[in-house]
């Protein structure tokens, strides 16, 4: 159950097991490590697209490329590299996207107008855009449906595990499949960081409805993650809905949109507590759950700036209850509240423990509230006392691994 | 020489050497360390004042009773204790800062409304309050004139240096001292964050004038700076100016205008890298030096951005020659600006690298980029090349030293 609709999880599948898409991970060449740096996904039928892509001034070339694209009524194909950003590499890098988007098309024999492209990786070096080339034909030659397409380990950078999720919900007695996958790790930050997210469905729906439920749920799932603060180049959100479950047409707010919204926001969610959770160098996933906002806007301010507080962070990386910093990231996340009445409380599976309340600290057992915070899952629950509005983000803990890494990243 | 005035810098010479000014340093037993906690400053003579404080919404105690106090046309004395910030202590706490301002004034026989209240250190425990209203007693009785006073090392905490100035600068032939002192560390960042800066100066000049001055100066030194993002409970800058060197009163902006207010920016930068550099677990002092922006704003932001990436900063402790997180952090600053003409370079005493040029990486050799961000003072060089103006701002790297630091302070 999610919410009051019944969503399906199916375990072991992916991508190529939602009617009409297919899809395939390989090995192309680009990544001198050798693991997989390259996606194909591709449906048989012409399918509505929605997309949200990174506020960062400094876009990638593919990022640029795909916001023109995505304007069209329907795409075919998507095409993703890993291990090379694709960003920050001028006239030849964009040139280098537009050869992807052309090279997929012609091997798939469809439009280039018709494929939307993606790069995640090092920033500032060419893609060796022959070997692109080359492990596009492949992709396109060994495209499987319903069998292990390893799309989702393709696009993974410094992830440390596969994200990726298979749910069914039934629209007016038929059967619709929702796959989704992402790739995270550093650099995620609320409004899109490096960060790229799918979700293929075989739904029919309206561009229209499609593009306003794919930015809600964004909003409220990929923007409401924070690992370190910074915003990449090159992250983008994109739902793609081919209609092949015949499902009558959602062209209205109607109760199908209402429950495909709700698998798609369980999706997204689902996703983004896992992009948190595989921060570089987190030891646990800490949650924000936070209720009595006067606005959604305020709630989602102060939910944001607790997760996006190094202090706080740093703080659940040693287990300590410094109630002191949540509040102090509240009073300066921009979210207006009123301190006197908030209240902040630390769970996990360990128990629950009240550290602040009504403008002042409890009293609390000092011991208990650490070992609270010792495990893998912590939420920071908050009650402002003020209203009706709530919000919820994820994010994880700085550790010192996080800065020995990202002080030798391009090594 | 400072621009185009001249500033004389005397070491060892503190607060107490300013005409009119005596100050003390005391342990008065509010830190288990038993370090020095707290500090009077006293002026013989009404002085004027001005003050920045912190944007937070959870302000302590003494934040809120000073941002009253201010109002008034003038202050005789400055009392501030270390190790315990008074904050998020409720009623009590506020009563208990306003015990220290009249504690304060009955030992000085002075007015409790012409006494200015700091406190900093950990948040959410109630000030000793019967230690502190011994310690002022003391300090009342100890205060020193043109001798060791010790204030500037009884307001740190986390500090691991004293950061104190003394300059002289001449006004229409009359010698004009000015001292400042601050304290920083962990919790610093661009609006005012764990940070208490105190400047006094025997200047004759009127409080609307000093008021400018001040907030001007501090826009352009504590708030371009960034230790680790979050913004504090407690912070204040305070200016006090009494008058005891009888320079012309200073009521337009002329010349005596212009040379004090450059010598009061020159100790805010001073002061500002001293607490940037001092930030908790950092190896080295990182400034960004930006020209070429369209607008002071875009400027501000774009050189806050840099120094407020932890991307970068974990860059910077790793001595790597990352660009693409310089350029990154510029693009999701806010501030505006074109990729395609901007330049990044790195420069320290150990020489100076061009490493993005004109929308595209340079080419550069890495071993020299590397030797030139080893150095403990290190400067991101960007020129925008879109228009006139320009910014600077400073940091430090991260370390995984502050993260150990930060998940352990309470205990």
């Amino acid at each position: 159950m999610v919410g009051d609709i019944t969503v399906r999880i199916i375990e072991g599948k992916g991508i190529s097991w939602v009617k009409g898409f297919s899809a395939i991970g390989i090995k192309a060449g680009i990544k001198k490590s050798g693991s997989m740096d390259l996606c194909l996904i591709y449906s048989e039928k012409p399918a509505v697209a929605a997309a949200t892509f990174t506020t960062n001034i400094v876009k990638a070339a593919p990022v640029l490329i795909d916001m023109q694209q995505i304007k069209q009524d329907h795409v075919r194909a998507l095409v993703i590299n890993s291990g090379n950003a694709n960003a920050c590499t001028g006239e030849e890098g964009y040139q280098n996207a537009v050869t992807m988007a052309e090279e997929t098309a012609s091997a798939l024999a469809i439009k280039s107008s018709e494929v939307l492209v993606y790069s995640t990786g090092i920033i500032g070096v060419q893609l060796p855009i022959d070997i692109v080339k080359a492990g596009i034909k492949t992709c396109a030659s060994q495209l499987v449906h319903e069998a292990d397409d390893h799309a989702a380990e393709a696009i993974m950078t410094t992830d440390n595990i596969i994200k990726s999720i298979f749910v069914e919900v039934v629209l007016s007695e038929k059967t619709v499949s929702i796959a989704g996958m992402a790739k995270g790790s550093g650099m995620i930050h609320p409004n899109m960081a490096t960060m790229l997210s799918y979700i293929v469905t075989d739904a029919a729906i309206t561009k229209a409805l499609l593009t306003e439920m794919h930015k809600t749920s964004v909003d409220g799932s990929y923007n409401m993650i924070s690992i370190d603060g910074d915003t990449s180049t090159n992250d983008t959100a994109t739902i793609v809905a081919n209609g092949c479950a015949e499902n009558p047409l959602i062209d209205s707010k109607n109760q199908d949109y209402d429950q495909l919204k709700e698998a798609i926001d369980f999706i997204n969610v689902f996703l983004a507590k896992k992009i948190a959770s595989d921060g570089e160098g987190a030891t646990k996933l800490v949650e924000v759950d936070l209720k009595g906002a006067v606005s959604l806007a305020d709630a989602r301010l102060c939910a944001r700036g607790i997760i996006s507080s190094n202090l706080v962070k740093a703080a659940m990386h040693g287990s300590d209850a410094n109630w002191g910093r949540v509040l102090c990231a509240m009073g300066y996340s921009g979210g207006g509240f009123d301190p006197a009445k908030a209240e902040v409380s630390f769970k996990s599976w360990a128990g629950e423990i009240t550290v602040f309340s009504g403008g002042m600290p409890a009293i609390f057992d000092e011991e208990q509230a650490c070992q609270i915070l010792k495990q893998e899952v912590v939420t920071i629950l908050i009650n402002l006392y003020d209203g009706d509005f709530e919000a919820k983000a994820w994010g994880c803990d700085l550790s010192p691994e996080y800065v020995k890494f990202n002080g030798s990243y391009r090594s």
